[in-house]
């Protein structure tokens, strides 16, 4: 790429108030470990595991109990199934104990805190078929996945001390998945992460002194990827990974689960298109994507500024301690550059 | 482990004001990848590179400019070298452009921050020898590169517009090492990174109401993993990944390069068996390291509450979704449990 000579530059965003570097000398330093993309079985599982998979369709009973399915009246085909996930991180049962508590009981002062570890943790599976991922399905076929997620927020939103809803998927080994069978991952919290309350902050700060919700005054120029009737696809001006890429309403709305079957279908669209582009532009790179919303019971005067949005994230390297130090991380493609690349990529 | 029937729980330290779910059961969820711990050839380059590895004793000529070496007047021999990066994040030069500045200008409201990508950007040859890594050094000899750091510290001190130094390692390709000749980096920044401030927010917050450093008070009960006469060794009270470990000055200390040789030759000794003992319980696994210190212009009223001290991260299993979303991570191993093992490894 051309680009490799621009100057390195320290960005913020003001969405998150997360500093990146971005750096496009750094893509040409060499490397005496075998490479990634040479190493990596990545998308591909180590065995053909669709007769052990028990996210295959057939195999139902070796998951944990399913929560719902759609469609929902049908007793054997399904398109998507929300089920509990085998090995939560978090225990459905609302008295479970801490330990921690009582050490930090002796030492009230000690700004320690220990919770019992309460949430949901579901997995959703996307497909019945082993072999077909996300972006394999048609526009309406990602809508059923995308109106999966938005229903199970609703039953959680139902459950008083749930603060938070994490939406995301993990797509090969090297994006943390341990599971090839196409599908992502539910886990609701009863307390506010850090990310999510930081982004309050920088929005409501924006805000305050512009009188404008950041999200939908988002800068386009140079950035912009692709818009669908209610959504755009841009390269964030301070992107932490290269081709990071966000798929934002262009209507102002602080909840995910607020969207409807029409903008569903039309995000169904966008979001495939767009991971459609990066699989072909980066030759199916394992990827991660989130689903940003806002804390469950935000108040009146927070709704003119949260407004969330998807991050999908490529991945492409390995962080390293600089990144786990400082929480800034070094990206080496400026989003200029990434955005006029994806514009360009063509679809079959 | 015994611990895998323990519950959730959900802790955060008073440090980092950073939470953490501690998830035992999630320790035994299966995968159909390849698993890391076999596909990798972590630790190991692809080739015996010894030959054209510039880190290499007799290969100065391949690196970039040299800073200093120790012994400083040797004209050959040498045990450790601090270079410039050849490929570096930062730009050395203090007028450096940036392109996204006009973009920030006609939007001044933006709350975006775009800045010349001015700073230093160093790596520390460890060793002349190339199989040599930095546990197999002697005490004295890792407090040598220890002193490095020190050294380098003050001279970039001296440079008004630095604001922090990060002081980091990457060992192993899954720790995000490019070169496997042992060696560590320095970067020296213009802007207080995220995680830096809100350490120092955090260490206020505890100082305000008890009025003591909380790295001076820090928990040891069941988390004390050894000690020397200057430091400890623990597992911090909201590990964030499996078998982290603190290295942490038993005296008050706002900064790293504080450190006299006495202390470093102390502190030489505990982080060579830290390193020792992770390698024997976890078979050499990839690890980064970073040292945490306090911003180079703090004010004397910071003093009384700024601490620094050394995180060691095993990279045991790769983050995903929920890590990058929130910020908050999921970890299987209790530091108890982790304090327990790593206190009773026999190292020969
Ligand atoms: N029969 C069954 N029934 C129901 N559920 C089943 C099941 N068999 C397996 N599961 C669950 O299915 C999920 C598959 O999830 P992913 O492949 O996205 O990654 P995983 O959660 O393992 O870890 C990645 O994502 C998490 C969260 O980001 C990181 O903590 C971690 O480091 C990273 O590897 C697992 O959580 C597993 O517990
Ligand atoms: N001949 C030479 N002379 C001088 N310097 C030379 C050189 N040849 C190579 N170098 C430099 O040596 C350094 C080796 O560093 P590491 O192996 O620790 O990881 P690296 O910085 O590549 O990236 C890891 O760490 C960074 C920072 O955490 C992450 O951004 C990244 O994703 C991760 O892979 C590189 O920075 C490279 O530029």
């Amino acid at each position: 790429m051309a680009t490799a000579n621009r100057n390195p530059e320290i960005r913020k965003d003001a969405v998150n108030n997360r500093l990146v570097i971005l750096s496009p000398a750094r893509s040409r330093r060499p490397s005496d470990f075998k490479s990634k993309t040479q190493a990596k079985s990545d998308s591909n599982p180590s065995s053909n595991a669709q007769p052990q998979c028990p996210f295959c369709a057939g195999n139902e009973h070796q998951c944990a109990p399913e929560i719902f399915r759609t469609p929902e009246d049908s007793t054997s085909d399904w398109n998507v199934r929300v089920i509990e996930n085998l090995y939560p991180a978090l225990s459905r049962d609302p008295e479970v104990k801490s330990e921690g508590e009582e050490y930090v009981h002796a030492n009230s002062a000690s700004g320690e805190v220990s919770l019992g570890g309460f949430g949901f943790h579901d997995v959703i599976i996307e497909s019945p078929v082993h072999s077909v991922h996300l972006p394999d399905l048609s526009p309406s076929g990602v809508a059923v996945v995308l109106l999966a997620y938005k229903k199970r927020i609703e039953q959680l939103c139902a459950i008083d001390s749930i603060s938070y809803v994490q939406v995301f998927k993990n797509h090969g080994a090297s994006a943390g998945a341990s599971m090839s069978h196409s599908h992502s991952q539910i886990l609701a919290l009863p307390v506010i992460p850090s990310t999510a309350s930081t982004r309050l902050n920088s929005m409501k700060e924006y805000h305050d002194q512009t009188g404008k919700c950041v999200l939908c005054n988002i800068r386009t120029n140079k950035l912009l990827i692709d818009e669908s009737t209610h959504f755009i696809s841009i390269s964030p001006f301070a992107s932490t990974f290269a081709f990071e890429t966000w798929i934002v309403p262009r209507y102002h709305s602080s909840h995910y689960h607020e969207l409807d079957e029409d903008k569903a279908a039309d995000l169904g669209g966008l979001l495939k298109l767009t991971l459609q582009k990066l699989s072909i532009q980066l030759n199916d790179p394992p990827y991660n994507f989130m689903i940003h919303t806002s804390p469950l019971q935000v108040t009146s005067s927070q709704l003119p500024y949260t407004h969330w949005y998807i991050q999908i994230v490529p991945q492409l390297s390995t962080i390293g301690g600089f990144e786990m130090g400082t929480g800034c991380y070094i990206n080496p493609v400026f989003p200029e550059d990434a955005a006029k690349i994806l514009r360009e990529v063509e679809v079959p």
